[in-house]
């Protein structure tokens, strides 16, 4: 239960550590890599982002609506709240007829602080359009608008849409939905505690279409490079997903979740992995899932500095002086 | 080694959980309560500013500059950058005849998010005197001018001035304080690691004076009253620290250091404690220190509901529905 994943150094010693579960599947669902227990309920939170956005696709609203790249990757987001995001997410209500007052998703200065602190700096205040899930919320207004539902109260698991978006997560996972495994996200909507290691089948499946059924895969392999086209729009300035992504394109799809979840697909190699930090921190699940990736991507992902500068790297302190890292652990 | 101190809930699941050590000593350095490995060396980090100021005091350079509550208290804060903090860090400066330009601990934005809109917004941006350090940091200044001592290079262990704070760290601790425990601190100042039991036995020192020697003790207890009367000027808005302090006065002086650590002194008890959580996570430090606390202030704490509120509390989203809790584990 308590394998390290990663740690953190300063003047020579460990100075914090990090407990983990991370767990390597394929679209089998045949277990590849095991640390800790992989059968353990946890909650993906924005993990399985993409997974929610396949009704969407699959449904045929986002081509009627004229979603593109970055709308469908904006669905995936757990964004910074830069300007370009928030545009987005205002082009995709538009695109269904609605606005920001449909968006149930709740308000919160822009992540990105600089971009909070631009916000200030010309008198705006943030729009529920600046949530980091304003591209979820608007995708889901979008399909209830395309199916002729009202979108309000979507939020609800008893909505129509909730009911549709969480029946793809339970086809895609294996897992189930049901109110006994169910929590309240940050931005409202249900997240269902599944093992660690449904997760990450989910993402075997998502990255390769195996076990989807052809709709459904069809619609995966758009989101996968929808996402791979407009790498910013899943997350923002420095972001692990869309450094990552920025620089391996469509050979990995990955997404983050609040509470040190981590999940990704590769397509080449048919398979899915899911991180859990125990104690819920982000810069354990990536440096841990950098070091998986680097691992598991093996030829697609040599010779790209990218995955060493986010298993390792360097913390610099206000002078700029090195006073330590953050580095995985266990991984090799 | 990985023993449970804090917890966090969503959907009646624990999703994160935190392991820690902590430990509680009297003046006399016998251990009244142990968790985990308290010999293990750890950066207490900012926890001892406190510590550091110590010279300030006893020096008589802070009585001749006119160094108020205020000032004291900002000289061992982590301080939230709000407006308040930075006009006293500026003015201790002043009172040496100095100014920002001789802060040596870097620059950046108010940790305060609303501090730091509030900046953008009046088309201001950060100096050092925003930087969390900038009291710790002129406090050094102070000492340094009153002695005669040009305060350049202040931060360097070797600076005459870092070798006098040193020498009280040592003191005060118990604990040895060399180039072979040293790390670089945020603020380019060192830090050394020393026995999560010799900070707590530092703390029960400092809040009874037991074992510091007459001058030192009078310096303790004058520091321990300026924090008592000026709890915002040692944090900030929101801040633990300054919600405990607020409440419970001078019944205790607590102060947090970055990755996890939290130290407080029970003066009425004659008690020291020490919290490092193992990932370093604050809020988890925070809610043990709270349950440890609540455990050892006795009647002193009873009654007061903050301590139960710092324990454990409800986690809401963006809407403002509650999704979890934060909560310790293990203290009672």
């Amino acid at each position: 239960m308590d394998t390290a994943i990663a740690e953190v150094e300063r003047g020579g010693r460990v100075e914090s550590r990090h407990a983990g579960t991370a767990v390597v599947v394929d679209a089998a669902g045949d277990v590849v890599f095991a640390l800790g227990d992989i059968e353990r309920p946890t909650f993906p939170r924005s993990a399985v982002k993409a997974f929610l956005a396949l009704p969407l696709v699959e449904s045929g609203a986002a081509d009627r609506l004229g979603l593109g790249d970055e709308e469908l990757a904006l669905a995936c987001a757990s964004h910074t709240g830069e300007p370009a995001h928030v545009a987005v997410a205002a082009r995709m209500l538009a695109r269904a007829g609605r606005d920001v007052g449909c968006l149930e998703c709740g308000t919160h200065w822009p992540v990105d602080d600089a971009a909070a602190r631009d916000l200030a700096r010309t008198g705006g205040a943030p729009s529920a359009l600046h949530n980091n899930c304003s591209g979820k919320h608007a995708g889901f207004v979008c399909l209830a608008c395309d199916r002729g539902e009202a979108p309000g109260g979507y939020v609800d698991p008893g909505h129509p849409i909730m009911r549709e978006v969480t029946a793809a997560l339970a086809d895609v996972t294996g897992a189930p939905h049901r109110a006994d495994n169910r929590g309240i996200d940050g931005c409202s909507i249900p997240t269902y505690a599944i093992p660690l290691r449904a997760l990450a089948h989910g993402f075997a499946r998502f990255g390769t279409g195996h076990g989807l059924g052809a709709e459904r895969a069809r619609a995966a392999a758009r989101l996968r490079a929808a996402v791979a086209a407009s790498p910013f729009m899943v997350a923002g300035t420095g972001r692990f997903d869309t450094r990552l992504m920025q620089a391996l394109g469509p050979r990995v799809f990955s997404k983050m979740g609040a509470e040190g979840i981590m999940a990704a697909s590769l397509p080449q190699q048919g398979l899915g992995i899911a991180v859990k930090c125990h104690d819920g921190a982000p810069r354990a699940a990536e440096v841990a899932m950098a070091a998986l990736l680097t691992r598991f991507l093996g030829p697609e992902g040599a010779g790209d500095p990218i995955l060493g500068t986010l298993a390792r790297y360097e913390l610099k302190n206000w002078n700029g002086i090195r006073v330590g890292e953050v580095r995985a652990t266990g991984f090799t």
